[in-house]
C-alpha cells in the first residue's frame, strides 16, 4: 500500500520482519501487509508533534527484529507436561521462547512498546493447542487439580492485558486447531462453532453457506469489531465485543444465543433458547467474564442474511458536534430503523478524516465555506444500513431527513467507501509510525445523551492538557438512550510507563466525568484496579461470589483480570500514580 | 358487557360481590367488571365438555361470597410489628384476615380453586405498605438481622405461586403507595419509577408526557403483558415478563436500563448506560430472580415514540399449522422490520376465535370454503406493526409479501380490532365460567423453529390425552431463531389437586419435547421444583451461589420460589405425581 509522497517520504520500514523476531509479535495483521500514512496525514502528523522531516529520517525506536530470547525457566514438571501432551498431543505442547511470549500479549501500546523494549515479563510456562471441548474439559479439570493458571488467547487483539499469563501456568492458543464449525441449522438461522474461530473465517463460511452446508442462501454473522482479522468468536464473547456494524446487528450479547464452559467446577452448557423466563440468565452471567470462570467452548450465534447489494450509504457534515448530536439522536430515536454502521466525528477527528480521505483537495472544500463551516468546528457523519431492501431505504431516508432539518451537507457515499476501505486497515499504521516514536491507542465508553457533551469536554480537555496530543473522537455503537465515545490519541512518547499512566488518567476522566469504564474493549488486568470502584462495593461483591463458586483456587486468567486477586495497596498505587 | 343470548342464556353470576369476601381476592380485575362468553362460544363449550343447559342453571362451585375468616395467629411479636410501624408508619402495617390473604396467592388457577375452596395455607403475618424506597432498605436489613421472611405482592397476577408466602413472615403491598415517577429524561429517552408503579398508571403517564413533564411528545412504555392492568413494573422485571407487543419493543429485558435492589447484605444499583463492557451483566444477574435475592425497588426503563396512528393491522388465514409457520418463520427472518404484535394460531384456537369473533357468520365463510380452507385445518394470523410511519409500512408490505408467497386469505384488518377490544379482558371469562366448574389456565413455553412441530404436537397429545379438554395453542412474542408456544387449555374439573396434577403434566410434557420450562411467565414456587433439573446441575448451582451470596439466611422468598429450598423429595414426590 504505497502513497506517493511529492516532497519528503519518511524512512517508513518496508523491510522483511525475522520469523521469530519480536516484532513479529508485535507487528499488527498480515507479517507481510505494511501501510503507511499518506503524505498530508504524514505532514498534519510531523507538524502537530512539532517534529521536522529530520525526526523521520532514521527511527528513534527499536524496530523489534531481535529473535525473541527469554530467560524465563519453565515451572511446570515433567510429569504434568506430559499430562498435557497425552490430552492434545505431544507436538500441541510448546515450551519455547518463542511459543510461549507470542501469546503472552495483546495489541494495546503498553504490550507493544514493551515487547519493542524486550520487556517479557508475564509468560506462560507452556503453550498449549487443543482442538477439541473434551481437550479443554480436560485440561481445566486438570489444572484445578494441580492448582495451574490457565490462560487463554484467541485472536490476540486485546487491548486490556487480557491474555497476559502474569502467574505463568499454561495459555490454550485457540487459533490453530480449535476453529471449526459444530453445527449450522438454517432453519433457525444458527451456527455453533469452537471458540477459537476467527472472525473473517467465520464470515466466509457463512457467505459460502450455500457451498458449504447446501443453504438456500448466504449469511453473514453481523459482527466486525475493528479487529476482526485478528479476533475470534470466543474473544468476542467473553470481552463483550461490539462490531462496526452493531447498530444494526446488536452487540455480541444480542448475537451470541448460547455457549458452553469448561470450569475448575465442571462444565456449564446454556440453552438454545430463543428467549426464556427461568431465573437469571445464564449467558450474561457468563458473558464479559473474560476467563476468570471458565473457558468458553462452543458458542451458538445468530445469523443474517448477506443482503450487501441493499446497502444504503451515506454521508454528511453538520456544522458543529452539538449539531451533530442532536441528529445522532433524533435519527436512533425515531424508530425507522437504525443504519448499521453509524459515525459521528468530533471536529478534530472530522479534520484528520477530510486529510486521510483527500475530501479538502476536493471541490466539497468551496460548499463548506460558502455555508460557513469551518474545519476545526464541523463533524463529519458516516454510515451505512444493512436489512431488506426496503427496510434499508427507509432507513437511509429517515437519515436524510433527519441531517436536513439539522442542516446537514450530503457528502455523498465516496467518503463513506473511504471509510470502509481503511476500517480493518488502519491498525497497521501504528506499526509504521511507531517506529519514529509516534504511538497511537484508544480508549472507549458509553455515555447517556444527556451527558454527552461534558464527557467529551472533559476527557478531551484531559488529552489535550498533554502538550502536542492529537485527540480524535467519534460516536459510533448508537442506542436510542446514548453512544460509544471512542477515543483515538497520537502522541509522540517512548517510555512504556509514560504510556501506562497517560492511559490510566484518561480512564480516570473518563469515569469522572460520568461515562462507564467501557463499551466494548473490557476490562482485562489493565482497568482490573477500577472495576470495583467504578460499579460499586455491594455491586463487585456479586462477581466476587461468582468468582469464588466457579474458580475457588484462582487459576482461570489470574493475575488481576477483571480486578479479581488485585489487593488495596495495589489498587491505590495505580490510582495515585496516574 | 351483555351479550344477548336468543336460546339458553346461562346464570352468569352478575351480583354485588362482598368487600371483604374470597371472591373479592380471587376475582379477576374491576370489582365491578363481568365479562360473559358471547353465545355461540358457551355453546361450544358446553358441547365440547359433552353438558347440557341444564348443568348451567345453577352453580356447581363455590361463590366465594363469604367473608374472609383465617385460623392462623400472627407469629411476628409486638416489639417486630412496632419496628415494622416506625418505618413505614402504623396506619401501614396490617395483620387482619382479609389484608393477610388478599396478597397471598396470585392469579393461576391452582390460586382461585384454592381461595373457593377457603383454603388458605401460606399467608403471611403481616402485611406492610411502604412508599419509599429507604423503608424498603430498612426493612430488608432489619428482616435479614431479624430472620423475617420477605415477601412481594405487585400487581398480583402471578401465575407460578410467585407471590404465596410459604414461610409467614411479611409481605410488602407495593400497589398502595410504592407506584411514583422518581425521574422523566426526555433527552435519554427513559423513564424510572418505584417499582409498585402499575401498568396503566405508568402507561398513561408516559402518554400525557407533554402534561406531565412538559415533553416535546408523548410516549409509551411499549410493555402490554396480557395481565397489563393488574401487573405491576416490578413484576415484570423479576419474573423476565414480555409484551402483547414484545416483537417490536422487546421483552422486558431489552426494556430495562437498570435497577436498584434492597438485599440483605445490602443495596445494589446497576448502571444506567446503553451498554457496557465492564464483567457480567448485573441488571441480568438480578433480573429473573423472582424476589429471592433482594426486592426491587426502582426501575429505569426506555421509553418509545407514543406513534398510534402508524400503526398497520393484519390478519391473514393460512391453510394449515405448517404453513403458517414457515411464513412466521420468514416474517421475522426477512429483516424488513418486525411486527410488534403478531399472533399465529393453531388450528382448534382459530375455531374458537372465529366463533368468538362472528367470523363464520360473515361472508368469509364462503372464501375459505371456496379455497378449500378447512375449520380444523387453518390457521389464523394477526398482528399489527408499530413505529414511525415508513418503518411500519413497509413492515407491514412485507408481512403482506410473505404471507401471499404462503397462500393466506387476506381477512383485513377486523379480526385484529376484535382481538385487540378483548386483549385484556379475557381473563374476566375465567370467573364466570367457573362457577359452574368450567376452568381455564395457560402455559407457555419458548421453542426453537426447527422443533416447533414436535413441540406442538407433543404437548397437545398430553392435554387432550384428558377427555373433554379444550387445548388452544397459539404463537407469539416471536424471533428470528424461534418463538413462544402458548397454551390455554380448558377442561371440567373441580378439585385443585387434580388442576395442579394436569398442570404439572403440561409441564413435564413441555421439556420433554424439547422446549423451556417459560417463555415469561417465570418459575415461582410452581415450577421450581422442575428448575434444576431443567437447565442442569451445574448450571443450577451458579443460582444457588447468587442465593448463598445475597440472602444466606435464606428469608427472602422462601419456600421453592426457583427451586431454593426445595429437598430433593419434595422434587420427587411433586415429578413422579403429575
Amino acid at each position: 500500500m504505497a502513497h506517493r509522497y511529492k516532497q519528503f517520504e519518511p524512512k517508513w520500514f518496508h523491510g522483511k520482519i525475522p520469523a521469530n523476531s519480536y516484532r513479529s509479535i508485535f507487528k499488527w495483521g498480515e507479517p507481510n501487509q505494511i501501510k503507511a500514512p499518506r503524505e498530508s496525514l504524514y505532514q498534519l502528523i510531523r507538524d502537530q508533534f512539532g517534529l521536522t522531516d529530520e525526526a523521520f529520517k532514521d527511527y528513534s525506536e527499536d524496530l523489534g527484529l531481535d529473535e525473541v530470547k527469554l530467560d524465563l525457566p519453565v515451572k511446570l514438571t515433567a510429569v504434568q507436561i506430559a499430562r498435557f501432551a497425552e490430552i492434545v498431543g505431544k507436538d500441541y505442547v510448546r515450551t519455547d521462547d518463542y511459543a510461549r511470549l507470542s501469546v503472552a500479549y495483546g495489541k494495546t501500546m503498553y504490550d507493544i512498546m514493551r515487547l519493542r523494549h524486550k520487556i517479557a515479563e508475564n509468560v506462560p510456562d507452556a503453550v498449549l493447542y487443543p482442538d477439541a471441548k473434551e481437550q479443554i474439559e480436560q485440561i481445566v479439570a486438570y489444572c484445578a487439580a494441580e492448582k495451574i493458571p490457565v490462560y487463554v488467547y484467541g485472536g490476540g487483539s486485546s487491548v486490556t492485558r487480557g491474555v497476559e499469563c502474569v502467574k505463568g501456568g499454561i495459555s490454550l492458543d485457540m487459533r490453530l486447531r480449535f476453529n471449526k464449525v459444530v453445527n449450522f441449522n438454517e432453519i433457525d438461522q444458527t451456527i455453533t462453532v469452537e471458540a477459537g474461530m476467527s472472525g473473517p473465517k467465520l464470515e466466509e463460511t457463512l457467505n459460502k453457506a450455500e457451498t458449504n452446508f447446501g443453504a438456500k442462501r448466504a449469511y453473514t454473522c453481523g459482527h466486525f469489531p475493528q479487529s476482526f482479522e485478528y479476533s475470534s468468536v470466543g474473544g468476542w464473547v467473553v470481552t463483550h465485543s461490539a462490531g462496526q456494524n452493531s447498530t444494526y446487528y446488536g452487540c455480541i450479547q444480542d448475537i451470541v444465543l448460547g455457549q458452553d464452559y469448561a470450569t475448575p467446577v465442571g462444565s456449564i452448557s446454556t440453552d438454545r433458547y430463543p428467549r426464556k423466563a427461568t431465573g437469571p440468565d445464564l449467558d450474561h452471567i457468563m458473558m464479559g467474564s473474560e476467563g476468570t470462570f471458565g473457558i468458553l467452548t462452543h458458542v451458538t450465534l445468530k445469523v443474517f442474511r448477506h443482503m450487501p447489494r441493499t446497502i444504503k450509504r451515506f454521508s454528511y457534515m453538520f456544522r458543529d458536534w452539538e449539531t451533530g448530536q442532536a441528529a445522532a439522536r433524533e435519527i436512533m430515536q425515531s424508530e425507522a430503523g437504525y443504519p448499521s454502521v453509524f459515525r459521528l466525528s468530533d471536529p478534530e477527528e472530522t479534520g484528520i478524516m477530510l486529510h486521510m480521505y483527500g475530501v479538502m483537495d476536493s471541490p466539497l472544500k468551496h460548499i463548506f465555506s460558502g455555508k460557513g463551516f469551518r474545519v476545526g468546528k464541523m463533524c463529519l457523519y458516516l454510515g451505512f444500513t444493512n436489512g431488506e431492501a426496503g427496510f434499508s431505504r427507509n432507513c437511509a431516508k429517515n437519515v436524510r431527513r433527519v441531517a436536513r432539518k439539522y442542516g446537514g451537507i450530503w457528502l455523498s457515499g465516496i467518503v463513506t467507501r473511504s471509510w470502509e476501505k481503511g476500517r480493518f486497515n488502519d491498525p497497521y499504521l501504528r506499526d509504521t509510525m511507531q517506529d519514529f516514536g509516534i504511538v497511537m491507542d484508544t480508549m472507549e465508553c458509553s455515555v447517556n445523551w444527556s451527558n454527552m457533551s461534558k464527557v467529551h469536554r472533559e476527557v478531551r480537555a484531559y488529552v489535550k492538557n498533554r502538550p502536542n496530543t492529537v485527540c480524535m473522537t467519534h460516536m459510533s455503537h448508537v442506542y436510542p438512550q446514548g453512544a460509544n465515545l471512542y477515543w483515538i490519541f497520537i502522541a509522540h512518547m517512548h517510555d512504556p510507563e509514560e504510556f501506562r499512566r497517560f492511559h490510566a488518567g484518561i480512564l480516570n476522566a473518563i469515569q469522572k466525568s460520568g461515562a462507564s469504564m467501557s463499551h466494548h474493549h473490557g476490562i482485562g488486568k489493565m482497568f482490573g484496579p477500577w472495576l470495583e470502584g467504578s460499579i460499586g462495593r455491594n455491586e463487585y461483591a456479586v462477581y466476587r461470589a461468582l468468582k469464588q463458586h466457579f474458580d475457588p483456587d484462582n487459576i482461570m486468567n489470574p493475575g488481576g483480570t477483571l480486578g479479581f486477586d488485585t489487593d488495596e495497596k495495589k489498587k491505590r498505587f495505580l490510582k495515585d500514580h496516574s
